[in-house]
């Protein structure tokens, strides 16, 4: 096993509102949160994306500085970047899209760098089930499969994402995306189910009330990292954050076994702790490696048993 | 520091329908659920409640055959018990009352016993916070005051209810009640609030997702042990049982620090998880304290961080 990483995922620009304020264009895409999120732990991460001639240089810096390898983010320099604005209500958990403008998506071939092929980690991305399939027909034989995705290729994509899925190892996957591809409403029938369709591990994120890790071997169970509402300004990329901070420990941990993965989780909980805090990436690009461990012993003593 | 808890609360003939089935009257009632759940520990527990000339010899035997002291249970032979039946839908969080028959609930003063006027613990259940406060008054100094209320007694006992509060050390209530009372969506936030009001501890119950205990020392958060769909029968109780085993762990404990409360809301969520299994009480009365301890262990696998 390597320490490399390979990410599928968007790179896009986001106008957010919430009720704690409202943003004008920031950098946004899963890719993004994914790959930010990684790069705190010991690893090396290539995104595979694409992106228009709108992109800013300074954005392309922030990542490549953060350790990101971006040979596999294709730039279409007479396009524009995928563009997406969304409302957060009151409560948080409710979002209203106001805009998605695909630009460069619509054309998006995804290309694995010839130096990731042999990853030992892919992180598939919420995207197009196609393009999820396309990538991993591109890899050598990786040790590890991750895939995320969303309600809408689960309702129009469902024969292809159903392929996908059974080539992955780790689905992770929202509570109500678990239900909506199940039609189970208990959360551990759901991942039973789930296992049935290829994932050996499914990760069921369920936003402020934690998350569960189920396999043949056994299930972990996590509240939330505590934060209070003024700690919550913006929910974007938390998932994705998790997911990153998850696949980022895995790799630098470098093992396989259900224990690692249920340690896993804890570091995704702690990192996208960090990412509600603030609109868009900020609070993921503010933190510091020692900040991620002291969150995880806080962590660690209130949710001890 | 002794270890005798005194409970006060309803016993109660239940009729329950859940999509699992439909039960004729069982017994029910918080305080039996709640002294059931602590008699798993090693306590002296006594009840202080009333019921009618229609409570079964059987009933008062299997309570006094697990240690309760009934003592403090006042019987009104011309009357009928408290009875309550509801209807759980196919989600379980939803519940209809069918019907509710006060009966000698009507006439309950309750009177605490002289042996147990000087317990270092009392639990006050959910009943009228007049009945509440009496036995308070009637209490020797108590090391430990534990309280918990329903949506109802918010609605329309408010003033009383804010008066039991203010002298109650641990205030437990589930997340819809904690928002009901703080006016406050946020439970972090909910339960500073409640701690202005008088308990130093708060335990904010979330059935399936868990339970949060918050105190000015720090903060505790564990998830719900997790359950397949067919382990879940019938709520009933559930925060009762948690109440009564978070109790029946302290008192056996014999300190009431901040870590003792953070494991007793583990032992509570445990003893929980018993009841959801069985209409009324047959799970709780079916566990043994071996089988407590079994699946206290699995807990602390499951929740491992």
């Amino acid at each position: 096993m390597n320490d490399k990483l390979l990410v599928l995922g968007t790179m896009a620009y986001d106008a957010i509102e919430s009720p704690f304020g409202k943003t004008g264009k920031i950098l946004g895409g899963c890719a993004t949160y994914i790959g930010l999120a990684a790069s705190k732990f010991k690893t090396s991460c290539g995104l595979v994306s694409i992106i228009g001639g709108d992109f800013k240089k300074s954005h392309l810096k922030l990542l490549k500085s953060s350790g990101l390898d971006l040979s596999g983010v294709d730039c279409l320099s007479g396009e524009k970047t995928f563009f997406w604005s969304g409302k957060y209500h009151n409560d948080l958990n409710l979002r209203t899209t106001i805009d998605t403008q695909l630009n460069v998506l619509k054309k998006f071939k995804p290309k694995v760098p010839d130096n990731f092929k042999d990853s030992s980690i892919v992180l598939l991305g919420n995207l197009d089930p196609n393009l999820q399939g396309e990538v991993l027909n591109q890899m050598r034989n990786p040790s590890l499969i991750i895939m995320d995705t969303m309600n809408f290729w689960i309702d129009s994509y469902r024969d292809k994402l159903d392929e996908v899925i059974s080539k992955v190892d780790v689905f992770s996957l929202n509570d109500e995306e678990a239900r909506q591809i199940t039609r189970t409403h208990s959360l551990v029938e759901a991942a039973q189910k789930l296992h049935t369709m290829g994932p050996s591990y499914v990760i069921i994120k369920k936003g402020e009330h934690g998350a569960v890790l189920v396999h043949a071997d056994g299930i972990a169970a996590l509240p939330a990292f505590p934060l209070e509402e003024e700690q919550v300004v913006d929910p974007t990329g938390a998932g994705d954050s998790f997911a990153g901070g998850f696949m980022g420990y895995v790799a630098a941990k470098g093992t396989m076994d259900f224990s690692t993965m249920q340690t896993g989780i804890a570091w995704g909980t702690v990192t996208a702790s960090f990412t509600l805090g603030s609109f868009g990436l900020d609070g993921l690009v503010a933190t510091s490696r020692e900040a991620l461990e002291t969150r995880m012993q806080e962590f660690r003593q209130i949710a001890r048993i």
